[in-house]
């Protein structure tokens, strides 16, 4: 399971109700911080899930907007001890962006900072987890992120206590694919207790991007897409001239690629709201817009 | 008269409940942003006093948690053509500081950013004010700040309407220092609607600083004095090494220079605000802690 905590809504500038953009990705143990604004570590203690284990931080693009938050958040994590090392992944602009943030204040040499140099690919991979990236079209070098659980077969309690399996090791076993025998004689296979593969949740993020269709085929299939829509469709001249999709543009993409939910973030003051949603809705009716604070738990679509 | 709007009060790390350290001094139509911390831009903004005229910067120092905010905010006024021209106060740490961090993002040429070196002495003068700056005594380089009205003669509206001086230009005129003519053919002179001289408000604002001479001197008879207290006397050793003031150091200094009342911000999240409380009140009886968004106004004391 997957679990997303908005920490900043705002496109470029932030508003009363709004802060710059910063999403929270959790999967299992593993936090990743997608984007990372101005005011993101004051929206993480506000959030109440903390600074613990917060080591991976992906960037999508070397506007102020999305990455100024690293400073701080950098100085408090290694003024406070709170991880060893940090990662952060970004493209090139953004590598040369964030040398120059770090350059700005002394750091303890206790928190070592590795900065990872992306392009299209995978970025981070184990056991459970696939997150991937890939070009957005904005008006700088820019990178959208995918987050994929490993499908799996998943443990049927239910079916267990039937059986009289007890809990403990030999569960363990059954869901390492091992036969037991329980202590009344019978033998319980794997199949009894498992079941069929399911897919794994699919995340997409959509950051700063005009539309392609390097966007659709990427969020193919996604259970939730998150999208940046700036403008509306009735701006959407100034939506091409500053690399932007409109509401109507993320609704489309969220349509041609199958997603399962669009949640838009990046969200301009320019408009009233409710013309956001309308617009969104009335192309995808599973869709709406983000809010600072929101969570969104992911379970993979059967 | 001054007016105060406190934006943020935490020290070195932000809260829930806290913000960064920054400070608004608002004295007439000029408007002075004292420290500009990450996050500061949409402080004003949740303040509700907004981005116009806000074209003075004094910056304490060179330490992230003080300077961090000035790159979002200069963003947003660039970007929106809020102001025409920043001058940006700073000693020459922090103009070195400020100079790399304005270099991590282009701006449009319209907003001209003046940074200004500053040392102990007058920063800004005009016909009503004054604001001077004094050096603290912390690990780097840092300056507090001074903000003084010219006293002057009141226009005493009670006395003007028993003499049936009506609204309007020959109030004016009063106020000026000419005697005039009333419709009714009596002469009423400047002395007789304006009360004897006063002084104006003096406003102390101490950076992060350990005790010193200097502070008491600056701060002498303010009105009110803003002042850092990061810990409490228990801790004076870790204040000492840090280059920071106890809450019982505040308090010393607020009775020695003989202030109206002490604020203390700056504020650690290492302890229950009652204690810090408790430690400068029992020394200054009127004194106690800035929130955010607090607001104190400042006339000058008879």
């Amino acid at each position: 399971m997957m679990e997303v905590v908005f920490l900043g809504t705002a496109g470029s500038f932030p508003t009363r109700d709004r802060n710059l953009v910063a999403t929270l990705v959790i999967c299992g143990n593993k936090r990743f911080l997608v984007d990372c604004s101005e005011g993101v570590q004051r929206q993480i203690l506000r959030s109440g899930r903390g600074l613990r284990n917060l080591c991976r931080i992906l960037i999508s693009h070397a506007h102020l907007d999305h990455f100024l938050g690293l400073a701080g958040l950098i100085f408090t994590l290694d003024t406070t001890n709170s991880v060893e090392m940090i990662e952060v992944f970004g493209n090139v602009e953004v590598q040369d962006a964030v040398s120059k943030l770090l350059d700005i204040f002394p750091r303890k040499s206790n928190l070592v900072i590795k900065q990872v140099t992306i392009d299209a690919g995978i970025v981070y991979e184990d056991e459970g987890l696939k997150c991937s990236t890939f070009e957005c079209s904005h008006t700088v070098k820019c990178h959208g992120f995918i987050f994929e659980e490993r499908g799996g077969r998943r443990f049927l309690k239910d079916k267990a206590r039937e059986l009289g399996v007890p809990e403990g090791p030999l569960r363990r076993q059954l869901v390492e694919g091992k036969s037991v025998d329980l202590p009344n004689g019978s033998c319980v296979t794997p199949d009894m207790v498992l079941s069929a593969p399911e897919p794994g949740a699919k995340l997409a993020y959509v950051s700063d991007s005009a539309f392609s269709e390097i966007l659709v085929e990427n969020c193919r299939n996604a259970d939730v897409l998150i999208c940046e829509a700036t403008f509306l469709n009735r701006d959407r001249s100034l939506a091409a001239r500053f690399g932007h999709l409109t509401a109507k543009e993320a609704a489309l993409l969220a349509k041609e690629a199958n997603v399962g939910r669009l949640v838009i973030n990046h969200i301009s003051s320019r408009y009233r709201e409710k013309e956001i949603v309308n617009e969104v809705t009335s192309v995808f009716s599973n869709s709406g817009l983000a809010n600072d604070f929101d969570l969104i738990r992911l379970t993979g679509r059967p």
